[in-house]
């Protein structure tokens, strides 16, 4: 997750008044599309109602009518912003500059396509269907339109949006909102449902932050290799993202992982450093080679409109990343991982991460509901358990936003730590027998393969 | 963990025959101590007969009789003598290197006491009620009777043997014995029982490795302030050490872990630094204040024998270490911990280590046999498994031995993780409400207090 932005965010008196629901254009049709409708799931329910109201220099939320649980989120804000301050996405975001520094050379690739000129309609109109307002006030996103901070934002709350919506369908529960404020600046919007029928942990976070990089993330930049100077020492920095990870309780449903991100940082004497990162992987617990191509096909497809050699290269570095070194083994199938993108421009490369946001549900949801109704054994939950260990271990040991965020005071930890499942298992000596199912996963994630 | 000792281990003949069993001096004494039989619990059984046959250069080991699943020993060992090589001891000894620097001055106490001149009994007698034989040709033991090396690789199997059938007793199982090599030198002997009637996991470790410290572990120990001098860049070091991590099954049984090590290294000129470390520690779920005064209670007249300030050095030391800073509270509720601990002389430091080491039982075995019939609710269990959520985020993102361990070529990574529960839970925004019981460990986690 992240970018770097350099506007100092005023809020101003706000004239925003009541509004009514309506379809985010593009969004509602992807979640009502073809793929989901035809697979069996709950009857479509209407989403909530929401309401918004203006109070002096803010925008307050208040969703009613059927929002179940997320009714509590004018609370919830009050709540979260005087206990949680976080720093999750500049966290993952300058943590991006740090691995994987020797294995990859940044991708400078030329934008293929750059046809997605689509009209995205007033602001005010296309905040209605997120889960929250925006982390950052809705008169000041309107008032710098072009600029890439308020594309990206618009960007990853519609990618959230979309995605709860798409789960709540299938689940049938309702999407915890969270909202949290940053003291040092910025804040985001933590989704969760837990315990829902088909969704054990379900967590879609935003986060948009600001501030000045510290001395410690400045000299990581730099044993990088990139060379930043700040006005006495400080890098004024703005990084947002959207990332979620989601374990359904069925073993043989995946566990799906998203993050997308952009940064932006200035130098000491006005140049500013931009770049975009992010990725979708899958993490099943039983192999479905057809499940795999669905999913690794839906990104090269994604990624072949803009690059013939995304595909290839992101799904490499995916498998590079995603790797459990003690353990030998991938942390699941993988699919596509890049980061540092900062060419050819940065029009073309937001092109490329919205194509890759909008793939998330269709990548996703067509597996969710294949298997919706499987049975299962209680051995099958049992390596299920064994697996969510792994993923445990992949996240605390390695995953390079988490480690950062923990290492940085007044990280926000329940929006870091949401990708930890509801439950895990640690057996002494686990190992599958030989011919078995486990085995067979095992295989897969010790060798990676080519799904497409 | 840890030891150096810088003997070329060569396997002589031996001319060791079959022996019978008999009871450990001191051990076994402990194990059915009045602290033990005076609480209820199931009966007391034979102790498994063990035999010893000598092929040729090596001795093998064969257990039988009522051992139970420890009668696979010998199998095990073939099977991971391929399978694992391990540093998992080294790992945590060098690991003793890095941290704590800049807290702790080196511990230059006076021992006070070391009338421990007690008779130790013949080697071969001793080893007969080891889980398994010494890591050492006994052979080689006997021919460096008064070495460091052996008094200290004898204490830490004697350790390992006393727990390991003082909880064999309570719960009714029987540990599985694992031995492993040690590609570049040494092994271990890893005792565990999963899925007991107690003890949902109970690991118990011993290590002895030896070998040359690589420039990483070299240039970490350079960083800590010590400069050592290795001959063409190479540090030969012995390092070997007992720990143990106990999860029991009711929410009323504390966790318990305790680790006691010693590691030698020998600098170019020949000179040969060496040093002790250990502690021990309680993770109860719900606060008892009678366990925790009897816990440290018993800790602290151990130190007491020893120096008036270990006790009051080695709790804080332990409240430091053990401290998830990400969440601003301790693991549990402390005991003692110590590292670096080089005077007034080995002889003394020893003396001191094993006092600790014999009190585990008298620490933590009283505590089992008084819950042990403790009735509990869904609510206090899944307490449990939240708490076993941030002992894994403990052990996966902050401990020493573990993060050095991973990161080492080659280490046992069944051992090193041994320590991690069966089970754990990661529930979002989990707040315990204000007045619960819950709230009150909660409290003396975030404020370490005074127990004695």
């Amino acid at each position: 997750m992240a970018t770097i932005v350099f506007y100092s965010v005023r809020t101003t008196q706000t004239t925003t008044r009541r509004c009514f629901s309506s379809h985010l254009k593009g969004l509602a049709s992807a979640i009502d599309s073809g793929l989901l409708s035809s697979t069996p799931g709950p009857s479509s329910t209407l989403l909530p109602e929401t309401r918004w109201f203006s109070r002096g220099t803010s925008l307050r939320f208040m969703s009613h009518g059927t929002a179940g649980r997320s009714a509590s989120g004018q609370t919830r804000r009050g709540a979260l912003a005087l206990s949680g301050a976080a720093a999750v996405t500049a966290a993952a975001a300058v943590a991006g500059f740090l691995a994987n520094a020797n294995h990859f050379q940044r991708a400078e690739m030329a934008t293929k396509v750059s046809q997605n000129q689509e009209q995205e309609g007033d602001i005010v109109e296309r905040c209605r269907e997120f889960m929250s307002p925006p982390v950052t006030d809705i008169s000041v996103l309107q008032g710098r339109k072009e600029e890439m901070s308020t594309k990206m934002e618009m960007l990853i709350m519609e990618t959230q949006a979309e995605f709860c919506k798409a789960l709540q369908k299938v689940d049938g529960g309702t999407f915890k909102v969270d909202r949290w404020e940053r003291k040092e600046g910025g804040g985001g919007i933590s989704c969760v449902m837990q315990g829902g029928k088909v969704f054990e942990k379900a967590g879609v976070n935003v986060s948009v932050v600001f501030g000045n990089l510290t001395e410690e993330a400045a000299k990581q930049m730099r044993s990088r290799g990139k060379v930043l100077k700040g006005k006495d020492g400080k890098l004024p920095f703005c990084a947002m993202g959207v990332s979620s990870v989601i374990h359904p309780k069925n073993p043989h449903i995946p566990t799906v992982h998203f993050n997308y991100r952009y940064f932006e940082i200035e130098e000491e004497d006005g140049t500013k450093q931009w770049w975009f990162g992010g990725g979708t992987d899958l993490t099943p617990v039983y192999i479905d080679k057809d499940d795999a191509f669905h999913f690794h096909n839906t990104l090269k497809e994604a990624c072949d409109k803009h690059h013939p050699q995304y595909y290839p290269e992101f799904k490499k570095w995916c498998d590079r990343y995603f790797y459990v070194r003690h353990r030998g083994e991938t942390r699941g199938i993988g699919g596509i991982f890049f980061d540092d993108l900062d060419s050819p421009n940065k029009e073309d490369v937001f092109d490329f991460v919205k194509s890759c946001a909008r793939t998330v549900v269709p990548c996703y949801l067509p597996i969710v509901y294949k298997h919706l109704n499987d049975s299962f054994t209680d051995e099958e939950k049992d390596w299920q358990q064994v697996r969510r260990g792994r993923y445990v271990e992949f996240n605390l040991v390695y995953d390079r936003g988490v480690k950062f965020g923990l290492a940085t005071p007044g990280s926000r930890i329940e929006s870091i730590l949401m990708s930890l499942p509801l439950t895990a298992r640690w057996e002494y000596m686990h190992e599958p027998a030989k011919g078995t199912k486990e085995a067979e996963m095992l295989e897969v994630l010790q060798n990676p393969k080519e799904w497409v």
